[in-house]
């Protein structure tokens, strides 16, 4: 898939998410759709196994099986994302997390994902999500191998403003449509919930 | 705090995860707190930074501070517990996450935190959490250093009957009381929230 494919407009909601509070955008564990691409070939996979590694700077580390074709495009370019789908995503986040662009070349076409260019790197975005974080692969050979597991340092990161703006999740505040994702296991999610506040 | 101060019975709805399911029991991402004991010494410190990271065997990361006095007690004993603490226990999540047993060495006596012992192998767990997961540190010492990140293999899981069965989470038929956390910043929570099922 040529790079020109998703050379769509930013969401209309689109909005930077300051480096320091980036973090905050993985803590609270949602399910991830991670995207690279490399040599014009993109690819979206899901990955419930995402995580937020360090503040300063920014560190995530997500897991990414030996057999995902997105695995390639990352070792290649040096580069991925990992963006949060909504409740509306919720058969696309398990369509494109049971499906292998080895086996099926036109995935994100055969799944319609609706990408646009990270205006930072240009690595393919996912619309319709509540965020986004755009990495550099920070190489770690051993970890790659032995564990699957990928670290990255997050150079740029966006928000839908009607669902994380001043650096807080605002799903209280926002359409339901907009609340993110918590696998567990088969079709079965758990959309994130009510708020919980403790004073201290 | 001697071990014999955490001898108290097993919780009534405490029963046996087959390990080849314990993933699930991260798998949404929830908040979880980290527990271990060396020499005598016992702590329990709050992180939002935990992950699955394999199925078979099953293994988890989680990111640990060199400021944490667990830390030590992880790095001595070679093992750790995660688990996952319930919408009630939230201020008990935020205050030991916000104080360390290097300043407050009675800290688990001040946060009266509820311990009993690990029927596997003794590592102290706390009591009124939906899920527990007892590890063996898997010494990646470059890992630790680098990234303060430490990777563990499961050697035995267990859950609230009333809220994980059967190899699923039932927060949707369980007591609200029963629903785990995600932890944003500051004494931000959300709950699980809602089902999301999508046929496959």
């Amino acid at each position: 898939m040529p790079s020109s494919d998703f050379s769509a407009s930013l969401p209309e909601h689109f909005a930077p998410v300051a480096l320091d509070k980036c973090y905050r955008l993985l803590n609270h564990g949602p399910t991830v759709l991670v995207s690279a691409q490399h040599d014009g070939h993109a690819n979206v996979m899901a990955a419930a196994w995402a995580c937020a590694l360090d503040f300063h700077p920014p560190k995530v580390t997500v897991v990414i099986d030996k057999a995902a074709f997105t695995r390639g495009l990352i070792e290649q370019s040096g580069r991925f994302a990992l963006q949060l789908p909504t409740v509306p995503q919720a058969a696309l986040t398990v369509a494109l997390g049971s499906t292998s662009a080895h086996q099926m070349p036109d995935k994100l076409q055969q799944h319609a994902v609706p990408l646009f260019a990270s205006p930072l790197h240009g690595t393919p975005l996912v619309a319709g999500c509540a965020a986004w974080l755009e990495c550099r692969l920070i190489p770690e050979s051993h970890n790659q191998q032995a564990y699957d597991l990928f670290i990255g340092e997050v150079e740029g990161a966006w928000a839908d403003v009607r669902v994380f703006a001043n650096g807080h999740w605002q799903f209280e505040h926002a359409p339901d449509a907009l609340r993110t994702l918590h696998y567990v296991a088969g079709g079965h999610f758990y959309a994130t919930g009510a708020v919980v506040e403790v004073e201290n």
